[in-house]
C-alpha cells in the first residue's frame, strides 16, 4: 500500500516539470496582456463540479487551471497594477512555496528546523525595523491578524485576568487616527472590546495624527472613567502613505503608560531606505509592530508578521498548557517555546521559507532599492498629475501612493471610469475618499512598475475623463 | 528596469527544475531514514547569518535549505510518523502550492478567479458533511481560527452589538466537554468572553459528552443570570478520537435556542467513509464546523475551513466597509461578498487551489477509503497492543487514535521512553492524559503509515520497555 503516493512516479515528476515550465513561461511575459479581465460566467460555471467522486488526473486539472483560472487572476503580479496594496511576488517566492510544499512542515510547535528559519526571519525582521533582537514574533496570515495579536498582547500586558475571567466590564479604550486601517477597530471589535473602544483620533492636514487631540482624549477618557491601555501609530496609512508622528506618539504613550504600537503593513519596508528611514523614526521604540512581507517584500502570499519588544508579554498573552502538547526537554516534543505560544494558530504553514528565501536572494540592499524605485514611480506619476489641467493631486505622496481627483467629474463618474479602466485591462488602481472627495489611488507595491505603467494608466484616465466630460 | 524579476531567466529555470527533481527523489524515499533527528547546535547556528545585506544566490541558498533544514523536518510526512494529528501531504499538493506562488493571489477580494475556486471547495466541505449547499465558509490557518470564527459568528449572532459595544457586563457562555480542543477555551480568551465563559461538560465513560449535565448546567447558568449562547460537539476528540452524541447535543442546543457548533478538526474526513458516517450523524445539522485540509485530508500545511449555515449571520459577523475598499458592480472591486467578509483577514493566500487540486485528484471515494485505511491500521494496533503483556489501552478506537498505558512505567518513564523512542528515528508517536495516566497515543492520520510501521513502533515501545523495567 503506497497510501496517496503513486504508483509510478516518473508521470506526476514530468507533470510537475510541465507545469513549472508554463509557470516560467507565463512569468516572463507578466507584462503583457491585460491587467484583469472578468471571468465570464462560462468559466464560473464550468468550476462548479461538485466533489467529484472519482479523481481526475493531473493533467486534466492542470488544464482546467489553465483554461479557467489562470486567464483571470487578480492582476497583481502585472507591472499594470496599481490597486490597494498588493505586492506582485517573485520567481523566488513561487520556488520557495513550491519546496515548502514538499516539506509540509506544522509550524505550530515541536522541534524542527523550519521553526529555526522563522526565527531567524523573525530576527531579521526586528533588526530592520531597529527593535532590540530579543524581542519576540511570528508569522501570520497577513497585517489584520498581527494587530489582532498586537492588541490581544497589549491589552493582556495591561491585565493578564482578561484571560479567562474575560472584558466583563473593563471599560479599556485605545487610540488610533481617523486614518488607520479598519483592521484596527475589527481587532477592538473581535477581541471583544468593540470597535467603539478604539477611539479614532482626528488628523491634522498633513494627514497625521494629531497629537494634542491625542493626549486630550486620553485625558478625557480617564475622567470619565475609561482605562485607556494603547495607542496605535501608522507608518504608511492605506489611504495615502502618510507617516504617523512616531516618536511624538510613542512619548505620549510613555507619559501616559499605553502600549505603544505600529501599524507599518507595508511602511515598515521603508526602513530599508536611507532616504525614508528618518521619517519613520520611533518605529523601533514599538512595543508591538504589526506588516507584511506579502506587501512591499513582494513574498508570495500570504505572510504577514507581528513583531513584540517583550516576549514574555506575548507569550503571557498566548501560551496554553494542552495534555497532549506536552513539552518535553528532548525529542520531537521540545524546542519550547513553540510559535503556538505567540498567536491563535496551532497549525502553521512554513511561511518563513519563502521569507527567508526572497530577502535573502535580494539582500536589505536591493530591497531598500525597490522601495526607493517605487517611490520614484510614485513621485513621477505625482508630477505629471500637478501638471496635467483638469487632474488635481488629493494628497502629499509621502511614500508610494498617489491620490488624484478628476475635476468636472462626480464621485460617481470617477467610480464608473475606474470600472471603466479595469474592464480595459490597461491598468488597475483603485479609488479612496479623501476629505469627502473620491480619489483614484494608485499605490506602488509592485516592483515591476515603471514609469511607462503609470504613464499608461494617466493617459487612459485623461482619456476616459475626457469622453465623460463630453 | 525589470523590478526583482531576472535578466535572463534561463538560470532561475534550470535552478528551479533542480529544485524540482530534488523534491521528487526525496518524495520516492519519504519512507527511508529515521523519522526525526534532532537538529544539531552547529546547523541552529549556521542559519543565525544576520539579514544579508548583499543578496545570495538561489543556489547557494538552496544548498543551504537542503543541508540545514530538509535533514531536521518535522517527521510528518515519513509514514514512521503518530504523533499528534499531522497530515503528510502529497505530491499533488506540494505541485499546487508551486501553481498557486506562482499566481500570488490575495484571496481577500476583488473579482477573480482563485475566489471562485475557493468558493467551489467550500461547496465541496459543505457537501462532505451534508450542510446546505448555501451555507457559507472559507479557508483559514486551521482549525483554531476556524472555532474562533465560529464563537465569533455564534455569539454576534445572538447580539449583533457586541461589535461595536464589546462584551461589556454581557455574561455570555458556551460550553463544551472536558474532552474538547484546547483551542476552544482559547476562542473565549480571545473574543473577550474569557476562558472561563466556555462552561466544560463531563464526559462519560465513553469520552463522550454527558448530555444530562450539559442540560443541567445550561439550566443552572440561567438560573444564576448567565447567557448561554453556544454548545459546540467534538467530532475526534485530540486525545482518542471519540465522538459526541452530535445529535443529541443538537436537540438540546434547539430546546434551548443555543448555536450549535462543531469541532471537526480531522473527525470531518470520516463524513467520506460509509463505515463511519453513521457515528458522526447530527454533524450535518451544526450551524458552524470548523475542520482542517491538512490533517486528514492530506493538504499540505496550512489549510483550515469554517462551514457556517447560515450565510448572513456569517457576514454579518465580520462584514465591514471600507473607503479603500469600495465594492462595485463590475471591475475588479467587484464580486461581493469577498473572503474578508467572513474572517478575520484581507490578505489571504490562495489556499482552495491545494485543496482543489487535491481532492479534485483523488476524488471523495478514494479519500473515504483512506480514511478507513487509517482506521484499520489504529485497530491493527490496538489489537496487537490489546493481546501484549504490559500494555494496556486506555481508551476506545472510535476512529484512527490508539492511546495505550505501560504497566510498571510511572509516567516520568513513559515519557522519556517517547522521547527515546523520537530520538531513536524509529517512529514518532506522542503523548497524551487519559483519565490522568500518560498515555502513549498513535494518531494514524498519514496515509503512508501501514500496519508495518505501527508494528516496528510497538516492537521499539516493548523493546524500550523491558530495558526501562529491567
Amino acid at each position: 500500500m503506497a497510501g496517496l503516493d503513486p504508483e509510478d512516479w516518473s508521470g506526476i515528476r514530468a507533470m510537475g516539470h510541465q507545469m513549472l515550465d508554463a509557470l516560467f513561461d507565463r512569468m516572463e511575459h507578466v507584462g503583457e496582456g491585460p491587467v484583469w479581465q472578468p471571468m465570464p460566467q462560462a468559466a464560473r460555471d464550468a468550476l462548479k463540479t461538485g466533489f467529484p467522486e472519482q479523481g481526475q488526473s493531473l493533467e486534466d486539472l492542470h488544464d482546467r487551471f489553465t483554461d479557467l483560472v489562470v486567464p483571470y487572476g487578480n492582476g497583481n503580479t502585472h507591472p499594470g497594477f496599481m490597486g490597494w496594496v498588493h505586492g506582485a511576488g517573485t520567481p523566488v517566492g513561487m520556488l520557495a512555496e513550491m519546496l515548502a510544499g514538499g516539506m509540509n512542515a506544522n509550524c505550530g510547535g515541536r522541534s524542527h528546523a523550519a521553526n529555526e528559519v522563522e526565527r531567524e526571519v523573525i530576527r531579521w525582521a526586528l533588526s530592520m525595523v531597529g527593535m532590540p533582537e530579543d524581542g519576540s514574533g511570528c508569522l501570520v496570515t497577513g497585517s489584520s491578524m498581527a494587530n489582532f495579536i498586537s492588541i490581544i498582547t497589549a491589552s493582556r500586558a495591561q491585565d493578564i485576568t482578561l484571560r479567562s475571567q474575560g472584558v466583563g466590564g473593563r471599560k479599556m479604550v485605545g487610540y488610533a487616527a481617523t486614518t488607520a486601517h479598519g483592521c484596527l477597530p475589527r481587532a477592538f471589535d473581535l477581541a471583544g472590546f468593540g470597535s467603539d473602544a478604539l477611539r479614532r483620533v482626528p488628523v491634522l492636514t498633513d494627514h497625521r495624527m494629531d497629537l494634542a487631540a491625542l493626549k486630550r482624549m486620553i485625558r478625557e477618557d480617564r475622567e470619565a472613567g475609561y482605562i485607556p491601555f494603547m495607542v496605535a501609530g501608522t507608518a504608511g496609512t492605506v489611504d495615502c502613505g502618510a507617516i504617523d508622528d512616531l516618536a511624538g506618539i510613542e512619548a505620549i504613550a510613555r507619559e501616559n503608560s499605553l502600549w505603544f504600537h505600529v501599524d507599518a503593513a507595508f511602511g515598515a519596508l521603508a526602513c530599508l531606505s536611507s532616504r525614508f528611514k528618518n521619517a519613520l523614526s520611533g518605529i523601533e521604540k514599538a512595543d508591538s509592530l504589526a506588516f507584511d512581507f506579502h506587501k512591499w517584500a513582494q513574498v508570495p502570499y500570504d505572510a504577514g508578521c507581528v513583531l513584540v519588544r517583550d516576549g514574555k508579554a506575548h507569550a503571557a498573552a498566548f501560551a496554553q498548557s494542552l495534555d497532549y502538547l506536552i513539552r518535553e526537554p528532548r525529542g520531537l516534543a521540545s524546542g519550547a517555546p513553540w510559535f503556538c505560544d505567540f498567536g491563535p494558530d496551532l497549525s502553521r504553514g512554513f511561511r518563513a521559507l519563502k521569507v527567508w528565501m526572497t530577502l535573502g536572494h535580494y539582500g536589505s540592499e536591493r530591497m531598500g532599492q525597490m522601495v526607493e524605485e517605487c517611490c520614484d514611480v510614485a513621485a513621477h506619476l505625482a508630477r505629471r498629475v500637478q501638471t496635467t489641467p483638469g487632474l488635481v493631486l488629493l494628497a502629499p505622496v509621502t511614500l508610494n501612493i498617489v491620490c488624484f481627483g478628476i475635476d468636472g467629474l462626480s464621485d460617481q463618474d470617477v467610480s464608473e471610469l475606474v470600472q471603466d479602466l479595469h474592464e480595459s485591462g490597461v491598468a488597475a488602481p483603485s479609488t479612496t475618499r479623501i476629505n469627502g472627495r473620491l480619489a483614484v489611488r494608485a499605490a506602488i507595491v509592485n516592483h515591476r512598475t515603471t514609469t511607462a505603467d503609470t504613464d499608461r494608466m494617466l493617459d487612459a484616465v485623461i482619456a476616459l475623463a475626457a469622453a465623460r466630460r463630453a
